[in-house]
């Protein structure tokens, strides 16, 4: 479709959804199909709502049953491929091509499909960059999206999960686009509006409500004592000689582990209100008791997590709540925060390399990146100082910039022993196989601050050479083939200079680190501490 | 005020506000500074809005008048201080610390108050990290927005100039804090929601609307032929080699020379449908003859510029227009769009050093950074390639990613006289003075590609030492102190390895750079090109 025709084609379109839906915005459930061939035509770019935790599945599915003869060739523009439909809609032929930033769950169908050339990838993105293209030159004919509530006129209450939808909305709705809404639930009014009806031209009511998944829940009866060990070097080597108050984190056991040994270890070191006060993170909720013992300023979100809804609501000097009194989350704000109001990012990986680059992807998975990129690098943008920010400049030789704390925390071997040092990322091989133009790294060696393992920590940014970086992490690597090729002698040089440091170099005695630190020990002690807000998914209780 | 106390504390102060206002939410204009005072705590965080181009005038004039006995030590969180209300809150006292963005019409005020210590400065930000923080550590407790219109449930119009206002009141109705909105009218339907009023508490009508400058507008009479031979030089050395389709550039002479010279210079090259397709940037009226050439697909917009609104709205396909027919800016978003959509920033600078790092801090004067210091370096989250990008990496020598291409277009002389080069910035005499962390750099040396002045181009991507990089700037810097030490030798060599391009190297003969090559020569031109539907402000007619 030429752009020119853009402004006409949209009120044809709009005529077409009329036959289906009358004068009014709202669509029977029974016509979905009916009214998306009615919306989309053949080449359109559609933006579908997948995010990070709920999923705009009734309208996935039904896209994925679309007459491919009435509608093919579409340019799927999504953060998040999760649900198999997400896929379906190319293995039938309606889609043809992708811009994307996450596909975990879905990440060994879609390397096939690359494979057998069922799709072609236009990029690999992280979440903000996917939002900056869809303004730019990804923008959207049609939007398919999600939310709770909407009202007749087509306004829409996301609740606590709003994650993408505004921005998504925002993209499709100046361009032209047509955005089309399921919700949970029509009402006549709505707890408050997060997108304006003047921004939606159509809303479908699901037959069921919208699939979410409590991503961002770890069980503290699974947290290990390695992870706790992790977790106090992490404090002992970064939180604590930096003074980190702004912080963004990932949501394995080893962050879960800090959380929740804020309450304990962090405080016996009298770091309570100097350190981790400002979170941008969703409501895990590990970070409970942290939050209740005061350790915790504010929290910004990216999205919710089930259960948390009342703990939340509760707690509105720590979390972003409307005068309705609910969560209002925003994916793309909350990374602009992560990127530029934060200190430091602590991320995990599946492989390292020599130095220091990681990455998720193998040879057949295409995993994506997420939010890992944007958080896990200084904004070079950056200009207001903070104490963490100039000395980490500082010690990696900068004379007019500080520098974001990256850290990577990573256990020697993941879970089924493979190691996690590598002479050479599996991106290297999967770059070549599925003709990107460059390795899927996630976080860039050169952007990485501090490497953490079960055996030590180093500090990269005092390495004054590639072979120095290099030493560094082989001295952390345990007994991986990589970390056996490490030289003893260099290594006593590298820890006077406080490049590497072991656990008794940091003042921590291997045996104390256990779960008695933790301060919830299991799910129901994460209960007690809300007080008996937090309410766990079914999953989560034994 | 503990945060702790954040929601007890908006009650009461709307308990204090509904005295004023009743059940309502519409304040009459002259109980404003009643309603201020009910609703402002001493020490408070204050949002005022103060855009680029908009201003929360009568909001701002009101707070001015508060009694500081009463109603002191604020801390004003604002993108822009355009009016001397903006510095009057600190000279009577009731604010006394600041932190902000852009400061350029009250710069030389700003930095005698800071000697005075009438007003301390946290940190000068660009716009997106200042609104990162006020999501994070600088969340606002008062909001004072304006728009165009609202209706009296508190939703909001803004009209093109949206810019800063969903930013703004997002960050302050989700942390509790009260949000109190200035309008030109209230009306009983607006023509599309902004802002939904649930996130608006007060509204006032101003006596007058609000003040808005037409700061994009560029009069093509008074381009030299100096800035139309850069502007050559930029095409045949920067655009067209490196295919640059996705771009944002500043608001000087030499870019509206770019822009009027894309439908001739850059047409006649064979580059229209090839370079300067995506633009993230104001509707510039020097961008008319471009658009009306079918040069550019689309603009995402920061914010608007008086005169243009009847033709972006009459141009759907290429701005963000919603579906009322008007542009919908959000300054949030096209600083996202133009941190990771674009492949090329263009910039201006008062000074540069001999490492390429510029500045327009002068020793009596705090103007602040706006929006370069965000666009003028490449993005190290960013994943997606283009052929721009991939070449600049190329040429800087990266293995694993791209490189932003950061050009800065400078006479070798200010309008003044003074010499755009220098050995040392006077920006480090002002951190010294003003006691920064860090000197004020706007773009750093090391993120910037080329340089661009009347004498030449040189391209820093390919020096490999600081003292190439020094050797290639003085080879541009023309007969300035500074380009007089350049040694003739050394530019052969660095004009074979295209380190160095004198015009006569890129083909431009010097005396085909006139006006001819103007699309438009004057702003009747552009009217006219615009086919009568740009009104220029009246200070542009003759």
């Amino acid at each position: 479709m030429p752009e020119t025709l853009q402004r006409t084609d949209r009120a044809a379109r709009l005529a077409r959804a009329r036959a289906i839906v009358g004068a009014g915005k709202i669509c029977p459930a029974e016509r979905i199909t009916d009214l998306l061939e009615a919306v989309i035509v053949s080449g359109d770019r559609v933006a579908l709502e997948g995010d990070n935790q709920k999923q705009a599945d009734f309208l996935a599915a039904s896209l994925a049953k679309l007459d491919p003869v009435r509608v093919h060739d579409l340019h799927m523009v999504q953060s998040v491929l999760a649900l198999p439909d997400h896929l379906a809609v190319f293995e039938r032929g309606i889609a043809s091509r992708l811009d994307f930033a996450f596909a975990g769950p879905q990440s060994r169908r879609l390397a096939e499909l690359v494979a057998a050339k069922s799709l072609r990838i236009g990029a690999i993105h992280t979440y903000l960059e996917l939002y900056a293209r869809m303004l730019v030159d990804l923008t959207p004919q049609v939007a398919l999206i999600v939310a709770d509530k909407a009202d007749r006129d087509g306004n829409l209450y996301t609740g606590p999960n709003t994650e993408d939808t505004p921005t998504i909305a925002e993209a499709a709705a100046f361009r032209g686009g047509i955005v089309v809404a399921q919700v949970n639930e029509i009402v006549d009014r709505l707890p408050r509006v997060d997108i304006p009806g003047d921004w939606v031209d159509l809303v479908v009511q699901s037959p069921r409500p919208y699939a979410i998944d409590p991503l961002f829940t770890r069980d503290p009866a699974r947290i290990r004592n390695e992870n706790i060990l992790m977790a106090m070097m992490a404090i002992a080597a970064v939180y604590e000689p930096y003074q980190v108050a702004r912080l963004n984190h990932g949501i394995g056991y080893a962050t879960a582990a800090i959380e929740l040994i804020l309450p304990t270890f962090a405080a016996r070191r009298g770091l309570k209100g100097k350190i981790a006060r400002n979170f941008v993170l969703n409501p895990h909720p590990t970070l409970i008791p942290a939050i209740e013992a005061g350790f915790v300023d504010n929290v910004y979100c990216f999205g919710s997590e089930l259960g948390m809804e009342r703990y939340v609501a509760s707690r509105p000097h720590v979390f972003p709540v409307g005068a309705d009194g609910n969560l209002r989350s925003n994916r793309a704000l909350a990374q602009v925060a992560g990127q530029y109001a934060c200190d430091l990012f602590v991320g995990a990986t599946l492989q390292i390399d020599a130095q220091g680059n990681s990455s998720t992807a193998t040879k057949d998975r295409i995993t994506g990146f997420g939010g890992a990129p944007n958080m896990g690098a200084d904004a070079r943008g950056r200009r207001h100082p903070s104490p963490a920010w100039l000395r980490a400049g500082e010690e990696a030789g900068e004379r007019l910039r500080g520098r974001k704390l990256v850290v990577q925390m990573v256990q020697t071997r993941q879970p089924n022993g493979a190691p996690s040092f590598v002479e050479r990322l599996d991106a290297f091989d999967l770059a070549s196989s599925a003709g990107f133009a460059l390795p899927p790294v996630m976080v860039h060696g050169d952007d990485v601050s501090h490497v953490i393992t079960e055996r030590g920590v180093c500090n990269l940014l005092r390495c004054r050479s590639p072979q120095e970086r290099e030493a560094a992490l082989r001295a952390i690597a345990g007994d991986t083939d990589f970390g056996k090729r490490q030289d003893a002698d260099a290594i006593d040089g590298l820890r006077r200079r406080g490049i590497v440091m072991l656990p008794s170099d940091l003042g921590i005695d291997v045996a104390t680190a256990t779960r008695d630190w933790l301060a919830a020990k299991t799910i129901d002690d994460l209960v007690s501490a809300s007080g008996g807000l937090y309410v766990p998914p079914a999953r989560f209780l034994s």
